[in-house]
């Protein structure tokens, strides 16, 4: 049976040794969506166009956030990014924005983490800047939708969760 | 109609100024799930009782997050909480972890970016990890259950969204 | 004669002890200029309007650096900024954009080094994305236009410096 | 023409791709200054020898901020300096302080911007410490100075911009 | 019997609720050696005057971590110290320095932990600095020396504990 | 005669450049103790078993701590640990608890100070979270035990100090 690698045999916390992985090219996707009323939304976006910086604050804070990862998340291991790009795309429904990260690195570890974290932290600054005008928003399915590179190889999420 | 505080009126995004607020106590509470197959969540705990450091350390990654809050959402304010606490309980389905979080302050603004960020990176901790026998973990449902304290005073969210 | 208030009497770094010092409102103004060709001026800007997130990237970052003035600027004491405000406008010459931030809080300390950290961190975000197209640009006159509050109370800068 | 590469297609901010850069010794050089009243140059050093910490304090402010580049300039990518040096040389008007930070990298970004936030900081610090005795001070010429390695080559600044 | 406040009853970290307590004046002083070889610390002063940059640099690291105390301690409250003192004082045996700390809070918390965190940080840095002609350096003796203000009172450390 | 290399000709802190060494894996171990009341120790652990998080948080502040080392070492060079292991073990003294940590790096500069750094944070932990029942802790002892890798080959602490 698989074990929490970030376990040693006592059930204790530490760091992965990945000093004997090789260096491959990685990269990770991730998305998540946060629900708003349509009326929020028209004051993100009219039409298809941004009306202010909101969109822009949001994936700015995603970008420096997967540069945070491993400030965040406590057994993470610190890497140099080659890539991050995150986009927010108006849900088909009106009432959502829907955020997806890339993440690259040539690295002895995986980037899914930093994928994550910069949709999480997209999202949320999305909440923040919306919150005063809608409290009730909700972020969900937050998920990694691939990873490619290292010994573990190519992973992809089946399909949609919902 | 309600306009997007965080921008002026050119649509540039701004820190708003708070220096006119009252200080009051102040109070927000969010949750979110993390959901995982059972057999991951046999992995940290057994019966009722954890294994090993995983849901201490994902507590611990949840309140210092919430402490870095202004450092990670661009328009927040930097202010010192006076109290955060992030619970972790298995979910009844067994299979999935909810992620609850209350952070308290006397101040002048709200502290419900700082509940929720404690709760998403709580939960990215617990994806950490458990990621490498579970990649298809999601996180969900992330919103705000209440908030007390300040000129708009008393919120909750009505009923839960799923 | 006034002496460096940083330093005490073995010339020894510390930082200032402002326990005794009453809260007030405080609150700076700074600015700075980067000088660029008129082709790169052009290339952030259409007519009057933003072709992309550049400025939007260098508000951001101006805002948050105000945030972590007390992280690089070694004897500055941590506060929690009331607001922050950051300005980016083509200059008359169509070869510049200048920058002006403004800071406020009710505190013991001035934010003199928060506006001019906001200006200057803005101003090398500026400097990073346009460097591609050209490396030739210059960040000139960061300086303190105004200061209110505290026990030396308002300070102006008399006149400009070029 | 060329682009911003800071952007895409749609004008929005991201972090490149250096992931097919080849990785080389890279290295920049950095310029800035701070102009003072001579008194407040003469509390700083006396004949050629500071008098206390002051210049130790700007010099460690500047290589401590070399560190922290990828935190401050959003789009920057995160990278492990192998040197930094800033020197600090009273000017031979005896009212200023000139700034010269040089960085030096083995990888696969240039260090312009590490170079450049490294003299702002410093210049930035030396700033605090005085701004008791001479708020009028101003930061002028932050410029790059010298690059080499990468794809790009060899860029040196043809002249001093006065 | 006393209980640790900073876990709740299931033995569960959390940040501790600081709402109630009242806002007073607060200090703590704390201190710590390092004991190094008599060449060692030659190198670093001579007579009583230092040779270089060492005792500043450690100063301002002293400094400057303890305004980082609630990035590194999980549990601790982040604060607005109202002042930080760092003192290294060549020791008697003329093969040690001694680190002392002061630091000063209006606020809710004792500031021990920032007392003992820049003197920790302080020694790290001279160990640092030397490393390369003393690995064997040894850290010794960090502890609280007293602490004042806040509802426990005044408390000092009885004794030297040699 | 050897010199302080963080040093240079004039006295001068800087980062060392460490771009002509050659990268290697190297590895660093260090330990610490802090002592404490029996009662104290007993309050932690009960038997040979923890009763609450306190052992897990203090594991996770080292881990987390030497990811931080260059932000908070000044001339220490930023770098992407391999490895991070921190344990902690009560004394057979039963008032007091070992602290050991081991980091390891594919790198160009040693990983001594990522060691140290861990060991210092988790002893501060420990004194945090104990301290409102027992503030007379000691920490002691904080010393590198083994280094390899490096021009400077293999290195041990020869004998325990006290």
């Amino acid at each position: 049976m698989s074990k929490l690698t970030h376990l040693d045999d006592k059930g204790e916390a530490r760091m992965v040794d990945v000093g004997a992985k090789s260096v491959t090219e990685r990269e990770a996707r991730a998305e998540g969506v946060i629900r708003m009323s349509p009326n929020t939304l028209s004051m993100i976006i009219e039409g298809e166009h941004p009306k202010g910086d909101v969109l822009a604050v949001a994936r700015v804070a995603g970008i420096m956030a997967a540069k945070k990862t491993h400030d965040l998340i406590p057994l993470c291991h610190s890497l140099n990014l080659s890539s991050v790009k995150v986009e927010l795309t108006p849900g088909d429904d009106n009432q959502s924005i829907n955020v997806h990260a890339r993440c690259k690195l040539s690295g002895q570890t995986g980037v899914e983490m930093e994928a994550l974290t910069a949709v999480s932290v997209a999202a949320l600054t999305l909440y923040d800047m919306c919150k005063a005008v809608d409290r009730g928003m909700i972020i969900d399915g937050i998920r990694l939708l691939e990873k490619k590179g290292g010994r573990s190889g190519h992973w992809s999420a089946s399909e949609s969760p919902s």
